[in-house]
Protein backbone atom coordinates (compact mmCIF):
# COMPACT_ATOMS: atom_id res chain seq x y z
CA UNK A 1 0.00 0.00 0.00
CA UNK A 2 1.32 3.33 -1.13
CA UNK A 3 -1.97 5.40 -0.74
CA UNK A 4 -3.86 5.53 2.54
CA UNK A 5 -6.87 3.47 3.22
CA UNK A 6 -9.77 3.97 4.61
CA UNK A 7 -12.94 1.83 5.36
CA UNK A 8 -16.03 3.46 6.21
CA UNK A 9 -18.71 0.56 7.60
CA UNK A 10 -22.51 0.98 8.48
CA UNK A 11 -26.19 -0.08 7.75
CA UNK A 12 -28.56 1.24 5.38
CA UNK A 13 -29.12 5.01 5.47
CA UNK A 14 -27.04 5.44 8.26
CA UNK A 15 -24.89 8.42 6.42
CA UNK A 16 -21.76 6.18 5.41
CA UNK A 17 -21.49 7.48 1.98
CA UNK A 18 -21.88 11.36 3.33
CA UNK A 19 -19.35 10.39 5.73
CA UNK A 20 -17.11 8.90 3.00
CA UNK A 21 -17.39 11.94 0.82
CA UNK A 22 -16.37 14.31 3.38
CA UNK A 23 -13.81 12.21 4.34
CA UNK A 24 -12.05 11.76 0.28
CA UNK A 25 -12.41 15.59 0.11
CA UNK A 26 -11.19 16.30 3.15
CA UNK A 27 -7.63 14.28 2.15
CA UNK A 28 -7.43 16.31 -1.04
CA UNK A 29 -6.64 14.93 -4.39
CA UNK A 30 -8.62 14.31 -7.26
CA UNK A 31 -11.74 13.07 -6.39
CA UNK A 32 -12.94 10.01 -8.50
CA UNK A 33 -16.08 8.31 -7.43
CA UNK A 34 -15.80 4.48 -8.28
CA UNK A 35 -19.41 3.55 -8.60
CA UNK A 36 -20.43 -0.24 -7.99
CA UNK A 37 -24.31 -0.19 -8.08
CA UNK A 38 -25.80 -1.72 -11.26
CA UNK A 39 -29.24 0.24 -12.06
CA UNK A 40 -31.83 -2.49 -12.71
CA UNK A 41 -34.62 -0.20 -13.48
CA UNK A 42 -35.55 2.82 -15.43
CA UNK A 43 -36.06 4.45 -12.15
CA UNK A 44 -32.47 3.61 -10.84
CA UNK A 45 -30.92 4.52 -14.14
CA UNK A 46 -32.53 7.72 -13.47
CA UNK A 47 -31.32 8.36 -9.82
CA UNK A 48 -27.88 7.27 -10.97
CA UNK A 49 -27.55 10.16 -13.44
CA UNK A 50 -28.93 12.17 -10.84
CA UNK A 51 -26.18 11.65 -8.60
CA UNK A 52 -23.70 11.67 -11.17
CA UNK A 53 -24.49 15.13 -12.03
CA UNK A 54 -25.09 16.45 -8.32
CA UNK A 55 -21.01 15.16 -7.51
CA UNK A 56 -20.00 16.49 -11.00
CA UNK A 57 -21.75 20.10 -9.62
CA UNK A 58 -18.84 19.39 -6.86
CA UNK A 59 -15.92 18.05 -8.52
CA UNK A 60 -16.08 14.60 -8.72
CA UNK A 61 -15.41 12.31 -11.66
CA UNK A 62 -17.65 9.08 -11.95
CA UNK A 63 -16.40 5.87 -12.92
CA UNK A 64 -18.71 2.85 -13.03
CA UNK A 65 -18.08 -0.33 -12.65
CA UNK A 66 -20.59 -3.19 -11.49
CA UNK A 67 -17.90 -6.27 -11.80
CA UNK A 68 -14.27 -6.31 -12.67
CA UNK A 69 -13.32 -3.58 -9.43
CA UNK A 70 -9.91 -4.80 -9.67
CA UNK A 71 -8.99 -3.98 -12.68
CA UNK A 72 -11.07 -0.33 -12.30
CA UNK A 73 -9.22 0.07 -8.51
CA UNK A 74 -5.76 -0.58 -11.02
CA UNK A 75 -6.34 1.81 -13.78
CA UNK A 76 -7.78 4.83 -11.65
CA UNK A 77 -6.48 4.99 -8.68
CA UNK A 78 -3.29 6.72 -9.90
CA UNK A 79 -0.89 9.28 -7.98
CA UNK A 80 -2.75 12.48 -7.01
CA UNK A 81 -5.92 11.32 -6.83
CA UNK A 82 -8.37 10.00 -3.91
CA UNK A 83 -10.95 7.53 -5.12
CA UNK A 84 -13.93 6.83 -3.23
CA UNK A 85 -15.80 2.95 -4.36
CA UNK A 86 -18.87 2.86 -3.51
CA UNK A 87 -19.56 0.52 -2.80
CA UNK A 88 -17.58 -2.98 -1.81
CA UNK A 89 -20.68 -4.94 -0.45
CA UNK A 90 -22.67 -4.00 -3.76
CA UNK A 91 -19.96 -5.64 -5.66
CA UNK A 92 -19.93 -8.76 -3.86
CA UNK A 93 -23.86 -8.74 -4.55
CA UNK A 94 -23.20 -8.39 -8.32
CA UNK A 95 -20.53 -10.58 -8.04
CA UNK A 96 -23.50 -13.43 -6.96
CA UNK A 97 -25.66 -12.59 -9.17
CA UNK A 98 -23.70 -12.78 -12.31
CA UNK A 99 -22.45 -16.31 -11.15
CA UNK A 100 -18.66 -15.19 -10.59
CA UNK A 101 -16.61 -16.68 -7.88
CA UNK A 102 -16.60 -14.34 -5.28
CA UNK A 103 -13.74 -15.52 -2.93
CA UNK A 104 -11.29 -15.63 -5.91
CA UNK A 105 -12.42 -12.12 -6.91
CA UNK A 106 -11.95 -10.67 -3.45
CA UNK A 107 -8.46 -12.30 -3.45
CA UNK A 108 -7.90 -10.04 -6.33
CA UNK A 109 -9.09 -7.44 -5.17
CA UNK A 110 -6.66 -7.54 -2.04
CA UNK A 111 -3.55 -8.76 -3.83
CA UNK A 112 -4.07 -5.21 -5.38
CA UNK A 113 -4.06 -3.40 -2.39
CA UNK A 114 -1.27 -5.50 -1.24
CA UNK A 115 1.04 -4.54 -4.26
CA UNK A 116 0.28 -0.64 -3.22
CA UNK A 117 -2.00 1.42 -5.46
CA UNK A 118 -0.78 5.37 -5.75
CA UNK A 119 -3.93 6.71 -4.71
CA UNK A 120 -5.66 7.34 -1.39
CA UNK A 121 -8.57 4.99 -1.14
CA UNK A 122 -12.22 5.20 0.76
CA UNK A 123 -13.71 2.53 0.76
CA UNK A 124 -17.75 1.81 1.57
CA UNK A 125 -19.02 -1.12 3.10
CA UNK A 126 -22.44 -2.02 3.85
CA UNK A 127 -22.53 -4.00 7.11
CA UNK A 128 -25.05 -6.42 6.66
CA UNK A 129 -24.39 -8.94 9.43
CA UNK A 130 -26.05 -7.68 12.86
CA UNK A 131 -29.80 -8.93 12.19
CA UNK A 132 -31.29 -12.36 12.46
CA UNK A 133 -29.91 -15.05 10.17
CA UNK A 134 -31.81 -14.62 7.04
CA UNK A 135 -33.62 -18.07 5.60
CA UNK A 136 -32.66 -17.17 2.68
CA UNK A 137 -29.51 -19.21 1.48
CA UNK A 138 -28.13 -16.64 -0.74
CA UNK A 139 -28.66 -14.15 1.72
CA UNK A 140 -26.21 -16.38 3.77
CA UNK A 141 -23.67 -16.70 1.62
CA UNK A 142 -23.66 -13.09 0.65
CA UNK A 143 -23.11 -12.32 4.44
CA UNK A 144 -20.39 -14.70 4.66
CA UNK A 145 -18.39 -13.15 2.01
CA UNK A 146 -19.27 -9.88 2.25
CA UNK A 147 -17.90 -10.09 6.39
CA UNK A 148 -14.70 -11.78 5.28
CA UNK A 149 -14.36 -9.15 2.88
CA UNK A 150 -14.73 -6.27 5.21
CA UNK A 151 -12.37 -8.08 7.55
CA UNK A 152 -9.57 -8.68 5.68
CA UNK A 153 -9.74 -4.54 4.28
CA UNK A 154 -10.26 -3.41 7.99
CA UNK A 155 -7.00 -5.69 8.55
CA UNK A 156 -5.18 -3.42 5.66
CA UNK A 157 -6.85 -0.03 6.51
CA UNK A 158 -5.19 2.80 8.63
CA UNK A 159 -8.90 4.12 9.01
CA UNK A 160 -12.13 2.35 10.45
CA UNK A 161 -15.54 3.80 11.31
CA UNK A 162 -18.28 2.78 11.89
CA UNK A 163 -21.17 5.21 11.05
CA UNK A 164 -24.15 5.49 13.31
CA UNK A 165 -27.38 7.97 12.58
CA UNK A 166 -24.61 10.35 10.25
CA UNK A 167 -22.18 10.46 13.23
CA UNK A 168 -18.85 8.12 12.16
CA UNK A 169 -17.37 5.95 15.58
CA UNK A 170 -13.60 5.37 15.51
CA UNK A 171 -13.01 1.83 15.10
CA UNK A 172 -9.74 2.27 13.87
CA UNK A 173 -7.03 4.49 13.60
CA UNK B 1 -33.30 24.38 20.19
CA UNK B 2 -33.80 25.33 23.97
CA UNK B 3 -33.65 22.71 25.67
CA UNK B 4 -30.95 19.58 25.71
CA UNK B 5 -31.47 16.58 23.02
CA UNK B 6 -30.62 13.26 23.45
CA UNK B 7 -30.50 10.53 20.91
CA UNK B 8 -30.33 6.60 22.83
CA UNK B 9 -29.93 4.73 19.38
CA UNK B 10 -30.06 0.60 19.98
CA UNK B 11 -31.54 -2.94 18.68
CA UNK B 12 -34.13 -4.65 19.71
CA UNK B 13 -33.88 -5.61 23.58
CA UNK B 14 -30.18 -3.54 23.45
CA UNK B 15 -31.47 -2.13 26.96
CA UNK B 16 -31.91 1.16 24.83
CA UNK B 17 -35.39 2.13 27.27
CA UNK B 18 -33.66 1.73 30.23
CA UNK B 19 -30.53 3.71 29.17
CA UNK B 20 -33.18 6.62 28.29
CA UNK B 21 -34.81 6.39 31.29
CA UNK B 22 -31.44 6.93 33.50
CA UNK B 23 -30.16 9.53 31.61
CA UNK B 24 -34.08 11.44 31.83
CA UNK B 25 -34.02 11.18 35.59
CA UNK B 26 -30.38 11.74 35.73
CA UNK B 27 -31.03 15.17 33.85
CA UNK B 28 -33.84 15.82 36.49
CA UNK B 29 -37.31 18.07 35.35
CA UNK B 30 -40.35 15.98 35.58
CA UNK B 31 -40.59 13.19 33.61
CA UNK B 32 -42.79 12.87 30.80
CA UNK B 33 -42.88 9.73 28.89
CA UNK B 34 -44.62 10.13 25.46
CA UNK B 35 -45.22 6.52 24.16
CA UNK B 36 -45.61 6.44 20.44
CA UNK B 37 -46.64 2.36 20.84
CA UNK B 38 -50.22 1.73 19.54
CA UNK B 39 -51.51 -1.58 21.51
CA UNK B 40 -53.06 -4.12 18.65
CA UNK B 41 -54.58 -6.79 21.18
CA UNK B 42 -55.19 -7.05 24.56
CA UNK B 43 -52.12 -8.77 25.27
CA UNK B 44 -50.20 -5.66 24.26
CA UNK B 45 -52.87 -3.34 26.04
CA UNK B 46 -52.68 -5.10 29.23
CA UNK B 47 -48.49 -5.19 28.82
CA UNK B 48 -48.93 -1.50 28.11
CA UNK B 49 -51.27 -0.37 31.58
CA UNK B 50 -48.92 -2.33 33.46
CA UNK B 51 -45.19 -0.58 32.16
CA UNK B 52 -47.80 2.72 32.67
CA UNK B 53 -48.78 1.80 35.97
CA UNK B 54 -44.89 0.81 36.87
CA UNK B 55 -43.28 4.18 35.53
CA UNK B 56 -46.28 5.74 37.68
CA UNK B 57 -45.22 4.44 40.80
CA UNK B 58 -41.23 5.80 39.98
CA UNK B 59 -42.68 9.10 39.44
CA UNK B 60 -43.45 9.25 35.44
CA UNK B 61 -46.45 11.20 33.96
CA UNK B 62 -47.24 8.86 30.76
CA UNK B 63 -48.97 10.42 27.50
CA UNK B 64 -49.68 8.32 24.16
CA UNK B 65 -49.66 9.21 20.80
CA UNK B 66 -48.98 7.44 17.95
CA UNK B 67 -49.16 9.61 15.56
CA UNK B 68 -49.48 13.50 15.87
CA UNK B 69 -45.84 13.31 17.53
CA UNK B 70 -45.07 16.94 16.63
CA UNK B 71 -48.75 18.01 18.12
CA UNK B 72 -47.62 16.15 21.27
CA UNK B 73 -44.24 17.37 21.98
CA UNK B 74 -45.52 21.03 21.23
CA UNK B 75 -48.35 20.14 23.90
CA UNK B 76 -45.93 18.41 26.33
CA UNK B 77 -42.42 19.41 26.04
CA UNK B 78 -42.80 22.41 28.40
CA UNK B 79 -40.42 24.31 30.53
CA UNK B 80 -39.15 22.15 33.66
CA UNK B 81 -39.84 19.12 32.15
CA UNK B 82 -37.66 16.01 31.10
CA UNK B 83 -40.19 14.27 28.04
CA UNK B 84 -38.80 10.40 26.71
CA UNK B 85 -40.04 9.65 23.68
CA UNK B 86 -40.01 6.25 23.29
CA UNK B 87 -40.07 5.06 20.41
CA UNK B 88 -38.93 7.29 17.11
CA UNK B 89 -38.99 4.20 14.92
CA UNK B 90 -42.68 3.07 16.09
CA UNK B 91 -43.86 6.55 15.21
CA UNK B 92 -42.58 6.31 11.82
CA UNK B 93 -43.84 2.46 11.19
CA UNK B 94 -47.54 3.55 12.65
CA UNK B 95 -47.13 6.63 10.01
CA UNK B 96 -46.55 3.85 7.48
CA UNK B 97 -49.54 1.55 8.67
CA UNK B 98 -52.41 4.30 8.80
CA UNK B 99 -50.74 5.78 5.25
CA UNK B 100 -50.04 8.96 6.50
CA UNK B 101 -47.70 10.34 4.14
CA UNK B 102 -43.97 10.14 6.22
CA UNK B 103 -41.62 12.80 5.14
CA UNK B 104 -43.93 15.40 5.74
CA UNK B 105 -44.54 14.71 9.17
CA UNK B 106 -41.35 14.25 9.44
CA UNK B 107 -40.04 17.55 8.32
CA UNK B 108 -42.93 19.17 10.72
CA UNK B 109 -41.19 17.19 13.64
CA UNK B 110 -37.83 18.74 12.69
CA UNK B 111 -39.01 22.03 12.13
CA UNK B 112 -40.55 22.31 15.51
CA UNK B 113 -37.24 20.76 17.51
CA UNK B 114 -35.61 23.72 15.41
CA UNK B 115 -37.98 25.99 16.33
CA UNK B 116 -37.09 25.08 20.18
CA UNK B 117 -38.62 23.53 23.11
CA UNK B 118 -38.92 24.12 26.67
CA UNK B 119 -38.18 20.69 27.81
CA UNK B 120 -35.01 18.41 28.06
CA UNK B 121 -35.87 15.95 25.21
CA UNK B 122 -34.35 12.44 25.68
CA UNK B 123 -35.68 10.26 22.14
CA UNK B 124 -35.23 6.77 21.57
CA UNK B 125 -34.45 4.93 18.25
CA UNK B 126 -35.09 1.54 17.32
CA UNK B 127 -31.76 0.86 14.82
CA UNK B 128 -32.70 -1.37 11.69
CA UNK B 129 -30.54 -1.28 8.95
CA UNK B 130 -27.55 -3.50 10.07
CA UNK B 131 -28.88 -6.49 8.30
CA UNK B 132 -29.96 -8.05 5.14
CA UNK B 133 -31.90 -5.77 2.91
CA UNK B 134 -35.28 -7.00 3.83
CA UNK B 135 -37.45 -8.67 0.66
CA UNK B 136 -40.66 -6.69 1.50
CA UNK B 137 -40.91 -3.37 -0.06
CA UNK B 138 -42.47 -1.54 2.61
CA UNK B 139 -40.42 -2.69 5.36
CA UNK B 140 -37.34 -1.82 2.83
CA UNK B 141 -39.19 2.53 2.88
CA UNK B 142 -39.19 2.20 6.59
CA UNK B 143 -35.88 1.41 6.61
CA UNK B 144 -35.20 4.36 4.59
CA UNK B 145 -37.05 6.70 6.42
CA UNK B 146 -36.24 5.67 9.89
CA UNK B 147 -32.16 5.72 8.93
CA UNK B 148 -32.84 9.63 7.67
CA UNK B 149 -34.52 10.57 10.37
CA UNK B 150 -31.96 9.12 12.61
CA UNK B 151 -29.49 10.61 11.00
CA UNK B 152 -31.60 14.43 11.14
CA UNK B 153 -31.98 13.88 14.70
CA UNK B 154 -28.52 13.13 15.40
CA UNK B 155 -27.55 16.02 13.77
CA UNK B 156 -29.29 18.16 15.98
CA UNK B 157 -28.77 16.17 19.28
CA UNK B 158 -25.92 17.17 21.74
CA UNK B 159 -25.69 13.51 23.15
CA UNK B 160 -26.02 10.55 20.73
CA UNK B 161 -25.62 7.33 22.26
CA UNK B 162 -25.21 3.48 20.66
CA UNK B 163 -26.41 0.92 23.34
CA UNK B 164 -24.83 -2.43 22.94
CA UNK B 165 -25.87 -5.31 25.56
CA UNK B 166 -26.94 -2.79 28.07
CA UNK B 167 -24.54 -0.56 27.85
CA UNK B 168 -23.93 2.72 26.28
CA UNK B 169 -21.51 3.90 23.91
CA UNK B 170 -21.05 7.23 23.14
CA UNK B 171 -21.60 8.32 19.60
CA UNK B 172 -21.46 12.17 19.90
CA UNK B 173 -21.26 14.32 22.78
CA UNK C 1 -18.01 -13.93 40.32
CA UNK C 2 -13.97 -15.21 41.28
CA UNK C 3 -11.93 -15.26 37.80
CA UNK C 4 -12.70 -12.49 35.29
CA UNK C 5 -15.56 -12.25 32.79
CA UNK C 6 -15.41 -11.31 29.15
CA UNK C 7 -18.34 -10.84 26.76
CA UNK C 8 -17.39 -10.43 23.13
CA UNK C 9 -20.33 -9.19 21.22
CA UNK C 10 -20.60 -9.18 17.26
CA UNK C 11 -22.32 -9.89 13.99
CA UNK C 12 -22.11 -12.94 11.86
CA UNK C 13 -18.62 -13.20 10.16
CA UNK C 14 -17.21 -9.74 12.34
CA UNK C 15 -14.14 -11.56 13.21
CA UNK C 16 -15.93 -12.08 16.89
CA UNK C 17 -14.44 -15.65 17.53
CA UNK C 18 -10.93 -14.95 16.54
CA UNK C 19 -10.82 -11.90 19.11
CA UNK C 20 -12.36 -14.35 21.88
CA UNK C 21 -9.30 -16.17 20.94
CA UNK C 22 -6.67 -13.54 21.03
CA UNK C 23 -8.05 -12.58 24.47
CA UNK C 24 -8.51 -16.01 26.04
CA UNK C 25 -5.12 -16.84 24.84
CA UNK C 26 -3.85 -13.42 25.70
CA UNK C 27 -5.09 -13.64 30.02
CA UNK C 28 -3.06 -16.95 29.97
CA UNK C 29 -4.44 -20.43 31.78
CA UNK C 30 -4.95 -23.57 29.55
CA UNK C 31 -7.02 -22.46 27.17
CA UNK C 32 -10.51 -24.61 26.85
CA UNK C 33 -12.79 -23.86 24.09
CA UNK C 34 -16.65 -24.80 25.25
CA UNK C 35 -18.67 -25.09 21.49
CA UNK C 36 -22.42 -25.19 22.02
CA UNK C 37 -22.76 -25.62 18.20
CA UNK C 38 -25.13 -28.87 17.25
CA UNK C 39 -23.93 -30.00 13.97
CA UNK C 40 -26.93 -30.86 11.91
CA UNK C 41 -25.76 -33.03 8.68
CA UNK C 42 -22.03 -34.26 7.77
CA UNK C 43 -20.85 -31.48 6.23
CA UNK C 44 -21.13 -29.34 9.10
CA UNK C 45 -19.72 -32.47 11.32
CA UNK C 46 -16.83 -32.53 9.28
CA UNK C 47 -15.96 -28.66 10.04
CA UNK C 48 -16.41 -28.76 13.35
CA UNK C 49 -13.83 -31.74 13.43
CA UNK C 50 -11.50 -29.67 11.30
CA UNK C 51 -11.79 -27.11 13.65
CA UNK C 52 -11.38 -28.67 16.85
CA UNK C 53 -8.12 -30.28 15.07
CA UNK C 54 -7.07 -26.75 14.46
CA UNK C 55 -7.67 -25.09 17.62
CA UNK C 56 -5.75 -28.64 19.10
CA UNK C 57 -2.74 -28.37 17.33
CA UNK C 58 -2.53 -24.22 18.83
CA UNK C 59 -3.16 -26.08 22.03
CA UNK C 60 -7.11 -25.66 23.12
CA UNK C 61 -8.85 -28.48 24.97
CA UNK C 62 -12.28 -28.55 23.18
CA UNK C 63 -15.42 -29.47 24.57
CA UNK C 64 -19.20 -29.94 23.27
CA UNK C 65 -22.42 -29.14 25.03
CA UNK C 66 -25.26 -27.72 22.85
CA UNK C 67 -27.90 -27.63 26.14
CA UNK C 68 -27.15 -27.95 29.38
CA UNK C 69 -24.14 -24.80 29.29
CA UNK C 70 -24.70 -24.42 33.19
CA UNK C 71 -23.86 -27.76 33.63
CA UNK C 72 -20.56 -27.67 31.89
CA UNK C 73 -19.75 -24.08 32.77
CA UNK C 74 -19.79 -25.89 36.55
CA UNK C 75 -17.50 -28.79 35.63
CA UNK C 76 -15.14 -27.05 33.21
CA UNK C 77 -14.36 -23.54 34.45
CA UNK C 78 -11.81 -25.14 37.04
CA UNK C 79 -8.77 -22.80 38.45
CA UNK C 80 -5.89 -22.37 35.87
CA UNK C 81 -8.11 -22.48 32.90
CA UNK C 82 -9.53 -19.53 30.99
CA UNK C 83 -13.22 -21.52 29.01
CA UNK C 84 -13.94 -19.55 25.66
CA UNK C 85 -17.90 -20.26 25.32
CA UNK C 86 -18.60 -20.11 21.31
CA UNK C 87 -21.41 -19.10 21.33
CA UNK C 88 -24.06 -17.73 23.99
CA UNK C 89 -26.46 -17.09 21.22
CA UNK C 90 -26.40 -20.45 19.71
CA UNK C 91 -26.86 -22.25 23.21
CA UNK C 92 -30.01 -20.16 23.38
CA UNK C 93 -31.50 -21.14 19.70
CA UNK C 94 -30.83 -24.71 20.61
CA UNK C 95 -33.17 -24.89 24.18
CA UNK C 96 -35.74 -22.76 21.66
CA UNK C 97 -35.04 -25.95 19.05
CA UNK C 98 -35.13 -28.71 21.81
CA UNK C 99 -38.07 -27.21 23.29
CA UNK C 100 -36.67 -26.15 26.38
CA UNK C 101 -37.79 -23.56 28.75
CA UNK C 102 -35.24 -20.18 27.47
CA UNK C 103 -35.54 -18.54 30.55
CA UNK C 104 -35.14 -20.51 33.66
CA UNK C 105 -32.12 -21.94 32.09
CA UNK C 106 -30.87 -18.61 31.94
CA UNK C 107 -31.87 -17.80 34.74
CA UNK C 108 -29.51 -20.89 35.89
CA UNK C 109 -26.65 -19.68 34.14
CA UNK C 110 -26.55 -16.59 35.44
CA UNK C 111 -27.03 -17.90 39.02
CA UNK C 112 -24.07 -19.89 38.08
CA UNK C 113 -21.70 -17.03 37.28
CA UNK C 114 -22.84 -14.82 40.03
CA UNK C 115 -21.83 -18.30 42.46
CA UNK C 116 -18.36 -17.56 41.17
CA UNK C 117 -16.57 -19.90 38.74
CA UNK C 118 -12.94 -20.73 39.52
CA UNK C 119 -11.72 -20.16 35.67
CA UNK C 120 -11.70 -17.00 33.78
CA UNK C 121 -14.17 -16.81 31.22
CA UNK C 122 -14.94 -15.22 27.88
CA UNK C 123 -18.45 -15.30 26.26
CA UNK C 124 -19.12 -14.78 22.72
CA UNK C 125 -22.28 -13.90 21.65
CA UNK C 126 -24.26 -12.84 18.05
CA UNK C 127 -25.70 -9.37 17.48
CA UNK C 128 -29.41 -9.96 16.06
CA UNK C 129 -31.09 -7.52 17.02
CA UNK C 130 -29.78 -4.50 14.83
CA UNK C 131 -31.84 -5.69 11.27
CA UNK C 132 -35.64 -5.07 10.74
CA UNK C 133 -38.09 -6.75 13.11
CA UNK C 134 -38.67 -10.46 11.64
CA UNK C 135 -42.13 -12.04 10.41
CA UNK C 136 -40.88 -15.24 12.25
CA UNK C 137 -42.58 -15.19 15.58
CA UNK C 138 -39.84 -17.97 16.46
CA UNK C 139 -37.03 -15.39 15.37
CA UNK C 140 -38.55 -12.28 17.36
CA UNK C 141 -39.00 -14.60 20.55
CA UNK C 142 -34.99 -15.70 19.55
CA UNK C 143 -34.09 -11.83 19.39
CA UNK C 144 -35.94 -10.97 22.64
CA UNK C 145 -33.90 -13.96 24.52
CA UNK C 146 -30.70 -13.19 23.24
CA UNK C 147 -31.04 -10.04 23.85
CA UNK C 148 -31.91 -9.75 27.42
CA UNK C 149 -28.89 -12.21 28.11
CA UNK C 150 -26.70 -10.38 26.13
CA UNK C 151 -27.52 -7.59 28.88
CA UNK C 152 -27.24 -9.88 31.93
CA UNK C 153 -23.94 -10.99 31.04
CA UNK C 154 -22.70 -7.59 30.06
CA UNK C 155 -23.62 -6.52 33.68
CA UNK C 156 -21.50 -8.91 34.68
CA UNK C 157 -18.50 -8.63 32.71
CA UNK C 158 -15.99 -6.91 33.55
CA UNK C 159 -15.07 -6.40 29.57
CA UNK C 160 -17.96 -6.07 26.72
CA UNK C 161 -16.44 -5.38 23.28
CA UNK C 162 -18.63 -5.25 20.16
CA UNK C 163 -16.25 -6.87 17.13
CA UNK C 164 -16.50 -4.60 14.02
CA UNK C 165 -14.81 -5.92 10.94
CA UNK C 166 -12.69 -7.59 12.79
CA UNK C 167 -12.07 -5.14 15.17
CA UNK C 168 -12.40 -4.51 18.54
CA UNK C 169 -14.34 -1.64 19.98
CA UNK C 170 -14.41 -1.24 24.07
CA UNK C 171 -18.36 -0.80 25.18
CA UNK C 172 -17.56 -1.55 28.62
CA UNK C 173 -13.96 -2.09 30.79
Amino acid sequence: MRGRLALIVGGARSGKSRRAEALALDWGGEPVYLATAEPFDDEMRERVAQHRADRQGRGWVTVEEPLDLPAALAREATAGRTVLVECLTTWVGNLMVHDRPVEPEIARLLAGLDQGLAADLVLVANEVGLGIVPENRMARAFRDHAGRLHQELAARAGRVELVVAGIPMTVKG
